[in-house]
């Protein structure tokens, strides 16, 4: 049986903290800075909880810190016991700001977005690994084996390009949702228009190559419409002025073709 | 039996030639400014084809402009037919450009992406209706719901913005995951490391809101990783503006939470 201690009751700490419970991985404790967030979870699991790492139990056989990247490091220093294996969940952090806390360490980095009122299916979910040493990395090949059928060994440098890439494919994505909706709101329409276009967007991007399949007034260098369009959003000038702007990205993607 | 004229034959005219076939809705004739591409897609319908408007036929029951936006005005102009229902498919052209056409006019603006290879099933496909009168309307209505199980009526002024909420929905996203996808590469990565994200994005967002679910560094106000990133693509300047510019816009959205 491996048992599993979260560090950090936030998004991350929940969904995977849900997904080891799920996977028949018990998760033991919880600790968090404050105790409400770490007593929610914790009966969400039915497991212990803290707020204070000094009372952290020795039995398990991962701890896993979901703190936000800038608390990292702190809590890896304060963490009590040098020969447990040490992991964090961040796509843009070093592995080795995890050395001042234990000897054995890595990290363990679920390439997805997550919404507390959100489910998500964890089986699908690709986990970026990387271990400080060889038995380490057979603990986290068996354990990431166990929660997703998608396993990938990647160190820390290439790592955080992944988590770039990731703004652009999802934050960034999903601000262009957000603006979207505001400007059919505006004029009283319904967002769920637009659930066909987003689905064949994501769908044609994944079966080609987005490079390829890029549609648009901006791909066609159409300056007509664009004028028109940038005309229409007067009204709203930071959507505007972001429309130029992505405009002008994809015009000189193509300005060769 | 609706018998169809298709007036243009790029993407949109073979997307809309292929739908209004397998709906049982015969295209006899393709027109095309020039012979090649109207040649392909009447041999693809298996219907007769010109470059000359004054060649039409006059036995169709519905004639459909699927040309450019800028050449929608002249194809009407030169349309022979006084009493012969013309629309187009464009969301940005007004409706009444096609007044000089024919008495009997109307649009018919499928809110999709075509691309020329993959196909597409018209049957989710919205299509967004307007006419220039109500006999129009019940001919367009009728014919619209043989292809699809979606038909909005909207006017010239809405259908614009929901044009831009498409722009941002789609083709700027598109572009979101063309980045992405070059970051990737740019590090021997593969671009469906990024399909589950890709996915859980969008069906999140069309389960809540946007506006909700919107996470990571900018949403976060987490400027350490900001700046770290803004330094990774400092080799690539061109994803780095842009990375920016669209961190800065979603920063200002949350700003007062």
């Amino acid at each position: 049986m491996k048992d599993i201690v979260i560090l950090g009751a936030g998004n991350v700490g929940t969904h995977l903290g849900k997904a080891f419970h799920e996977a028949g991985m018990p998760v033991v404790q919880v600790y968090n800075r404050t105790l409400g967030p770490a007593n929610s979870l914790a009966e969400l699991l039915g497991c212990a909880c803290t707020d204070n790492l000094e009372d952290l139990t020795g039995k398990a056989s991962l701890y896993v810190i979901t703190v936000t990247d800038d608390a990292i490091g702190e809590v890896a220093a304060r963490f009590p016991f040098r020969d447990r294996l040490l992991v964090h969940t961040s796509g843009t952090t070093n592995m080795h700001v995890l050395k001042s806390g234990s000897a054995q360490y890595g990290v363990f980095y679920p390439l997805q977005t997550f919404s507390k009122e959100i489910p998500v299916d964890f089986r699908k979910v690709p986990l970026c690994l990387e271990a400080s040493d060889t038995s380490c990395r057979d603990l986290l090949e068996d354990i990431a084996g166990k929660l997703t059928g998608r396993v990938i060994w990647i160190d820390s440098e290439k790592r955080r390009f992944i988590h770039v890439a990731a703004v652009f494919a999802c934050n960034f994505v999903n601000h262009m949702y957000h603006l979207a909706e505001e400007i059919l709101r505006e004029h009283d329409l319904p967002f769920d228009l637009l659930q066909p276009l987003i689905e064949e967007t994501a769908r044609k991007a994944m079966t080609d190559n987005p490079g390829n399949v890029q549609t648009g007034p901006a791909r066609r260098n159409n300056l007509e419409v664009i004028r028109a369009h940038l005309g229409m959003l007067s009204a709203m000038p930071a959507f505007k002025e972001l429309y130029g702007q992505i405009s002008d990205s994809i015009r000189k993607k193509y300005a060769s073709d």
